[in-house]
């Protein structure tokens, strides 16, 4: 993630929480008294969101220093200490809730993409994520995905061609689509057809789509729609698969499953935050 | 929530998921082809986010119509139509997943916090949420708890003092926390203190604080300590209710339950898009 | 007051000072020829602003090194040193008038604030601001009404309800206007009425107002009219008070005055700026 | 001035005071109830800012209109109605703050500088502005310096050479100091010297300055220094010059007296707000 | 092109111009009088550029209305109308210059590329653009390259792999570079190499890429080294190809032919403003 | 050039080429291993753009350093070393074609001034640049044309009036323009006049115009129009004039040629980058 989208986001985030000020600290503590605040995981899961902490103290006060036991994709544990941050204890208390609330989200998709690789458990198919994002959390989320060991679908719509249903109809047919598509778009742009029928996936492969999903298809129909698939073209399943039925689709050959629910039902991953404070002026 | 805030947020989040621009559409519709977009609830709950169906669209292309069939805090059923969207058939499908996004969680976030009003069933008793809110999203997802029937706690820190276990600690007491903040803010802004024993409880009392609050205490505990709070005090009890554990808190001598799960543990409502476009151009 | 919001807001005021550049230092100033900045008070009173000239050459050229002598809220004579800058020269040219513009503004405020608050000369009641302020200079200028010993109203429309006049005339009553705001805005939140008359007074306890404000109410008015509100409620006298009034409001039975002079009619607190030059290269 | 900085400006203002609500009119009034407001002077000056009003209330609300009844430059009398707002009452009085705080600035400001032309008296000598100018509100307090009947000096360090003091100090004589800034800068751009001694100014006609200002000297001193410079070249006055003061400076054969304290002391022109409702809908 | 970014990025080339006001037309010409101005080409070329004219002259001012004569993509003479545009005088000058040096510079690179098509005159290879555009202008000239019968390469960093000599040196080989590539992104991103050995080539059919880059390789090496790659890979020549050297590479087999020139080295295609002014108010 | 404003652009630039995240090094470099990247240049010319590279770079990683060889103005040849850059490789290939983008064109508009300067080969007469600038990058290129020798003209509609055609036919005469200017702008902006005739110029002279241009003159009746302006009136030529016939203007009475060519028709002076890279940790 480009570092400072990261910065402008989190100063907007802040921005966000404290607005012109945070009366409970800038108007009552001094800024000469230092303490440590800790962050523990109350759960099992994987951690994500190092350099949300990292960063996001070093906008509050370039002083801060943070010291880290936990990186990116390790698993934790309750009562594990994932990081701890020395600085003005106003500081501190500040930045918290907003801090907490990204690494608690990001640390749970991160859990949730484990969770799904795993219930597949297989390693011909890769997880991926979708546009079911939380807005402007796009790449945040995205990160906590790759983080999980899941695998990113497109960022947006500039950075690949989806044809969906909709766009379908509105061009007749999948061949006159993807045809459109080839004629419109440059060799760096990957296109992708959204399949129902045997008849669609067909003519995607005849018109050179680079991908073809499978929406909404049972384990079996995407069996047999497969085998019309060269290998040299991404297959895709999506629609309606949860963890629960996601060892179903173990064994098919696909190379990819999409989840939205990777990005759209998460569950914070429980982190708390305590600060041990001293009246004594630390430094 | 302020018109042009929700503009400029609708903005950004657009540009995250279309960037320079949405390959699907941009290189292959042509802008002289109308269709209309049906929004559908797919899902029993509180519809929430009409303002961003209209601003949304109005943002793509102002010659956008947006007809609404349902209001902001209207109950839906699976198959209700939400609203139609008339115009360039590019630009509604550019625009569905953002919005999509959108209101999904709001609705999400109205439909639960009404189930906690129902949950609890306590005319005197007003659920509100707290601070644990997306970042970024924080007005949109205050607005939906509104929207469900629940009530606002402060938006950021920047509105309210908030004393808690950690800011107490510093001072010692509650007594000197309330004491330096009630010398140090002006008499526009409400001083809420987190307690969790009996002595704190008289001590907040005593030195005059707005707003108190029993946190992580049982039931039977809080109808202890709520008798000692005078009825010109505001009451609240937070920490670690659910939606199973909100009857327990029926009939207390309580002003306010707020809860944390409000907004950060949204399950989306399922609404659908759905394109009907046409080859001839409608306008 | 947030310090990236002082740093951006400081970079809006260079940019508009400086715009692409500095015609009279950046196209004939060496970059290596250092000289000394001396900010030294032309007259007497409260000096406010340290942290506008430390951040503001900060952004200049983060080379820049400053030492005050003089703190925010001390009392300054003509001939005072406040501050010593040392660095670039054509950096130092370039940055004094947009600091000496906030700072002069400032002081000239805080020293404001401290003459009402010696005229009324009564500790039992406190000098307020109003939203009376500088478009664009809120934060500084309620920061500066603190430093001469005020205290600040609400920062904006955003963080108390204040009802007025024409409020309480839509609504029919006091009683009518606090009930509605009582049923649409949550715990943390004051709801201040402006009361011209005895029964607005009486409806306004009886409604639950947290303060009520005597509007234009002469001393005698307000003597009569706080006997009417309970030691729970706050009271507020506005409207027309001077320095030269101010005297005449001492030891009635109110907790706060609020003057919108302190911010709109500000003599500049006069503050000079000297450069001692040298053409050897100093670092 | 620039009509879209214009519209960045009042909506960061608008920013500023409303957040992300207006408490006391977002929650409590419905949109379909609507108003009059009306402006009216409560002093005799010169009006300034029919632009802000217009801008202003259309951020606000597109549907808002306004009807002016009195001009940027014109002549008001205590009871004059300067505009009429129609529109949703509760936009009305979430506008009328902070476009007050502007025109009484912008109008006071306009007021002070006909006050300067006229105690001056003298057609051959204009009347101009400095750079002591209101943080962010350059533009607007220079439109309304205009509007009063003065004149601008620069806008900022951006378009013009200023040397003072310090630049000369540190190039060791006027003559250095305008040679070097005409072999930097190009034929566009002014130049001008701050002077304070007949040598000084014999070097800077010498030098080829385009103004020669006479900085902190008497009327007399003025009379006989002007004598030196010819009439191909610009003369200005500046420095501890009063409203008292500007008289004695009538008749010297000098093109421009700029005074600081048309912007610095600035003394608001009072305006009323008054808001008229109506519970009926009416449009 | 994304039209907010459009609007977004004119607004700000404006502002680069126009920055507080125009001299030249805001102090001097009163609002009511009405022109014409009209863009005629002074050169033959394809003209690309007409939403910058509607939506350039719809910021400064609404009411301008514009009539087009020519599209994006025609072919333009000496003398051909392109458009009128009629509003407000001073508005109309206020934009021209900004207007023009960019649809001269769009309108330069559509003509390029046109000219590249027709030298290298093979509709089986296809000419594409690189990522040597001018900072700021990239979606502006992309766009213009399609306009002219040009594809585009990526749009940047974001939305394909380029394997260059650089990140290949650092992998130690073309198939591990390959391989680690394939092993971090998603699916839907392009894997393109720089390649330039024959041994490179064959790595990169082997690893799987998507696009192989012939890098700086004469038509000769180029039609050999293509034998080496499946139809199912896109094949690109690049480096150092000219508008003379394109008929050499004209029957090669390859898909895509990349020319830096094409944005690097643009001749503005001449187009001139005249405006017909009228002393009457014309609205 | 305001050096925050550099940034400002520079972070725009690599946002645009970024996005969120640069695949080919994000995804695929790990931030420990270091490298060298070198400019070097590939052409004749005169450098110009070091503090891109240094501040360019700065923005993508603190830690990264520059060393350079060349200084801005300095002539360099096919071989020299401009500049090395250590830093983690990704970074450094992150970065290298924004940064190219922009010195190549910098160092194409330095290189062009001076040839420019030499072509005419008068020092009597200075060669300067006009508006024709690329949007978004005016102050860079300008900074471009002193570097080769050149001087500014205006940097913008802010800075000085121009009286073009359009204006003076609005206005029915040189003589009444300029009167009107003179009339609406204050003593530190300068007008220009554009004339075409005799009678123009006489006039131009007589209102008092600061700069006389001859807009598309001959050299012959350049030489003629330039006896009937004094000198303390600047003139300049303009249109029209290339790198060819700048020597039939050599020994005119003028004080300035502006050629378009400077900035509108640019060959970028071609510079290379290479990275030398290690799989050792560096640092």
């Amino acid at each position: 993630m480009n570092p400072w989208r990261r910065k402008q986001q989190l100063e907007a985030f802040f921005t966000e929480d404290i607005g012109e000020h945070d009366y409970s600290t800038d108007f009552l503590f001094p800024k000469s008294h230092h303490g440590r605040l800790t962050f523990t995981s109350k759960a099992e899961g994987i951690f994500c969101g190092a350099d949300i902490i990292i960063d996001g103290y070093q906008l509050l006060d370039a002083a801060i220093s943070v010291d880290l036991y936990i990186h990116d994709g390790d698993w934790v544990r309750p009562g594990d200490t994932i990081a701890t941050i020395d600085g003005p204890v106003g500081e501190l208390l500040k930045g918290e809730r907003v801090i907490l609330n990204l690494i608690q989200r990001m640390s749970g998709i991160a859990t949730l993409t484990n969770k799904a690789v795993e219930a597949l458990n297989d390693e011909n198919i890769r997880i991926c994520d979708t546009r079911k994002t939380t807005p402007g959390l796009r790449s945040f989320e995205k990160y906590a995905v790759r983080t999980g060991g899941g695998y990113n679908h497109r960022f947006g719509l500039y950075d690949a061609v989806m044809l969906k249903d909709n766009h379908i109809a509105f061009f007749g047919s999948v061949r006159e689509a993807v045809a459109r598509a080839k004629a419109a778009v440059g060799h760096t742009v990957k296109i992708e057809v959204e399949t129902e029928t045997e008849n669609q996936v067909v003519e995607a492969v005849e018109a050179g789509a680079d991908i073809i999903m499978f929406d909404n298809r049972t384990p079996s129909e995407i069996q047999h729609l497969s085998t019309l698939v060269p290998a040299s073209i991404t297959t895709e399943a999506s629609g309606g698969i949860t963890l629960e039925t996601l060892p179903d689709y173990r064994g098919l050959e696909i190379d990819y499953i999409s989840l939205g629910l990777l990005t759209h039902s998460v569950k914070a991953l429980d982190i708390s935050a305590r600060v041990a404070t001293t009246k004594e002026e630390v430094r």
